[in-house]
């Protein structure tokens, strides 16, 4: 047994399992795997990593089966592990790649830490706990621990949930995790604090900026998927710095010395695809890296799968309350994509686009 | 300037006008009234008083007035004294008696205090200072204190407010305190924190019932307005232990122990006025002091009165945010009334209010 | 099982036995008794009671425990019930009166907890579990509650103390608690902190001078033991107010109204017992109750019992710690008597101590 | 004016001059240099970097110059500044190389960055205000804010600091920083916490191998200072990796991976210089990079310049503290020296380690 200090939990307490899972190079690389990918250029203290996350997510994963203890144990250890194939700078280049899930489980497959697992368990049984309710549901260990964390390091207070409440007030019915009566007013903040960490943190537009700029020096780097998934921001922001291409150099460098480009359009209206693709391409053709279309997916509404019970009877948690319903539709009402140029291109863009979109 | 810890808000400096109107013993009293009367009884270490509430209110329209200077300095010393007029156990008796904004009036005008009010204000105009929106208003200096000292001193996380982004971002446009967009979610934090507090502790079943067995007992003791207003919590208790009236002992004897009344029946659905007064007559003569009916007044829809400034235009925030307009439709769903007997009365009046109520 | 929240530890849950002890009017009273006595005359906020403060010892008695299964349950219950005995006011009267010690072990002889008690334990059986170290220790689970509770609701940083680090390295020898050289560090701070909230909270010299105050309305009154030992603060408050004694209702109403005494003399000078005894009649000859005497006793150095294991040795903790040694010569320079006046007859008191003590 | 977002004081403004300052490379590359360098080894949240550092020491540096305006503003930018000559992993490579206030003043001499400074100041003067005990003396917004900034982020309760009292207490006489006798408390906390702050982070033995394993691939790589001295991390570390020497690689891989060599030997008797010398040379010889040596400076007894006013005389802390002084002896009996090897060559190192000392 090994203990971790933890601002968030306090101790966190590693069975031998789990540190012989930790001391394997895959999971030392999440060190290395910011949780807020470019966050910190608004958040400067948001310099936390999925290593963190990742201990922390385990750590409530063990307390929620302490009060269930038919969950088997394998999820818990599926909570350790399943943000093990993010890429650098976590969510950022998932515009360019696949998303990271797949890459979870490739690592899985591959790496030395397959040899762990399989002292216990059969790769494709672990595999299976991936998608257990307890670490990928919509109140879930995962979730529970990145709120927190993220408002601990980001000093934004909208974070904060009562993860005892919760956590006393889940039950297992062998299939899902179920919020008691009593937890009820404790997942709507949940889902609340969701809702209001988006456009406040994740979603933040200088962030989006910033973003937008990593992904294209990395989709002009030509960054090679097989490539990307094993490196650490060490190994991708050094490449990008030494690339032979003055374009990448550039934009890593307006990055690291935070000259970011402003926005030339932020809007909540739609698009078709048609018009997306090729507007990206004349931007492309006329102004090069200097000009960057940012148009990301509408937001999944994923806090219609909570469910709680209520008076007796199984329901959704949106069913039961009308703030939860309500954050669906602030969701789509947040939702922005954008124009953004280095900003002595900036006048330049908004006339061309301006024609182009009229 | 005298300077008073405060652990919610660090050092609370009170300059010497304030020295004075908190030493009188007017000010003094509100010691010795519990800011959140019986609800205790749930969450033990909620003991704070009306005292450290005006002072947290005052220090907050002070901060607020730094950041808006035409703000008059009058209504920073009405935050201070809002709250004077109150009862013992806050607002448990206003089932009972005028609301207490009116004592604040009378405090003002008749007490020890007056004569330092009038070293600086006529009285007119005090008195006007009570209404301003840095203290009356949906978003204020009040509601901003006694939600995170709630939170504080309850450890129920939903009251937690980014105070900080909220008073930066109130600007004072000569007549109301508009929101400025970057405090948007902030002061939706706000509402929503409201909105989770009312039923977790505000109006939590329990604080509900002792509060009826409390002003059973004071309306069978038949204390006077004339009296009432001018006590502190020691008074109203000595005097409910000391009464002639078994009842009333019996009452507050068994609040003072923890042996509350049980539910009978708990519903959200209205009944008019008439049933009320007919039941509650009925309830009276056939069990006496033994079984109560608690049917509080609708919540009013007070988050409708908050404006904020959104794409340069001043809106109403529940026109901005679905959120806040779902509050109200979820303050609706979690009113409810109530008929509670003493434990071994129960089955009695369950059975008498079931063919009354068919 | 019940759960009762708690701002400090979070839930804390009751067993059945516990909840019978905790719903007996002995236990109940304790929700009427201040933590701090008058301390909130300095730091308004400081109004938590005996009742949070003993569910927080037991709390952290059952965690010890959980570690040291070995440790008798009893112990557990008894520091639920070790402040039991508490006069109005906390340690505020014990300057009038025995130590509340005694006074505890005969509510538990007499009082209908008794019977509770006796469901499990012989009584002389449980009276014995007082005196165990997870109660009466240098570091124990009432000191490590106090503490961090004094520190929360005054808001003084001085008392935080990390809890896990010392509960994970308490362990049981079968006689003692013996700290791991893990732990020492902690524990260490556990004694600095207590040292450093002595002046600036619990010894505060406008405690002091409300305390004496106080003290020497409850003298006047002729308060005996066999009342004030079951009274409440409600009891008390009201029967000094209305005493017939004008004396009496001034010295209660100046408090309640903070027009507290001044200091005229505030020394660090030993006095013999003869010269405490004389100047004491003499003063109260001249002045009545418009001047005191206040002569605490000296610090006990307890920090002397705390036991540690370095190097594989048990130890004091203050033969391994410099600091804590430095802290028993600390104690001594902050101790302190005082002549305290009413605020007209300051300069009066004064000249005559002057002469008297030359 | 801009706001910058801190969980641990909250918004933090920045004048258009420190803006200036802040969106400088040489100001931006703080954030690619961790606090506490390879803490993180030991307290995984330990993520926090110099910059965020640098902008809480800016803050509080402007907080105590409102208490005391006389003191000259400059000062307060350099106290934005003080850091900007940090090595990568802060303090741990000053063991190979100058400390690095050199290089701070070799920053603000080179870079882009003294064009900003000289918009208001003469560089020497600039220069000068580095040494402003608003920055570098015992008791300064430097320690303040690491100490609070450290705690918050390893979740180490010792850290923790009454930043509020303390800057209210200090007190500029034209020369130093004079504490106030009522922030004494508050100053004496702060040198015991730093002193706690040490064994348990700072100099964790964990820490203090890693750091070794640092220094000899960094060593061994034969980075010049001319080199080091504007690298940030991701230099370093990719430097490093690429490293043409194989011992190097397995050094940097082995930090990285968690495969820390381990104690042979860990003692607080002192060496004389010669025997230092002669060990490390003939471990060199022996164990090449598996066996190091890491023999630090005993700790500085910076404690005994902060200043206090006590009874109208300005004293040393030291004097008027025995806990302080205290601390003086403490700080000598934590310190260690220690050497270290790769887990499979401790007994071999062990074994030629005892031959020799003996």
């Amino acid at each position: 047994m090994k203990l971790v200090h933890d601002p968030i939990h306090g101790g966190i307490e590693l069975d031998d399992f789990a540190v012989k899972l930790v001391d394997t190079p895959e999971f030392q690389r999440l060190r290395r795997i910011t949780q807020l990918g470019l966050a910190f250029l608004v958040y400067p203290s948001a310099r936390h990593t999925r290593f963190e996350h990742s201990l922390g997510t385990f750590y409530l994963a063990r307390k929620i089966t302490e009060y269930n203890p038919e969950i088997e144990e394998g999820a818990v250890y599926a909570a350790l592990l399943h943000d093990i194939g993010h890429y650098p700078f976590s969510h950022t280049l998932e515009a360019l790649y696949p998303r990271h899930e797949e890459n979870t489980r490739r690592v899985l497959r591959e790496g030395e830490i397959r040899d762990v697992i399989e002292e216990r368990y059969s790769l494709g049984e672990f595999l299976g706990f991936l998608k257990h309710p307890l670490v990928s549901g919509d109140i879930d260990a995962d979730r529970m621990d990145y709120l927190v964390r993220d408002a601990y390091y980001t000093g934004v207070a909208y974070g904060l949930v009562d993860l005892e409440r919760l956590i006393r007030n889940l039950h297992w019915d062998g299939e899902r995790l179920i919020l008691k009566e009593k937890g009820i007013m404790a997942g709507q903040n949940l889902l609340i604090s969701r809702s209001m960490m988006y456009p406040t943190v994740y979603q933040h537009h200088t962030v989006r900026i910033a973003s937008s700029m990593l992904c294209k020096a990395v989709e002009l780097e030509g960054v090679e998927l097989e490539e990307l998934r094993k490196m650490d921001e060490v190994d991708l922001v050094a490449r990008l710095r030494a690339s032979e291409k003055k374009e990448v150099r550039e934009l890593i460098s307006a990055i690291e010395n935070r000259r970011l480009y402003k926005r030339v359009l932020w809007s909540g209206k739609k698009l078709d695809e048609e018009t997306i693709k090729e507007l990206r391409k004349e931007l492309e053709s006329e102004f090069g890296h200097l000009a960057l279309l940012d148009y990301p997916e509408k937001p999944r509404f994923e806090e219609r799968n909570a469910f709680v019970e209520f008076n007796g009877e199984i329901k959704r948690l949106s069913e039961v309350s009308p703030v939860v319903r309500a954050l669906v539709e602030a969701k789509e009402s947040n939702w922005r994509w954008g124009i953004y140029a280095r900003e002595d291109k900036v006048e330049e863009v908004r006339t061309f686009v301006s024609k182009r979109l009229k």
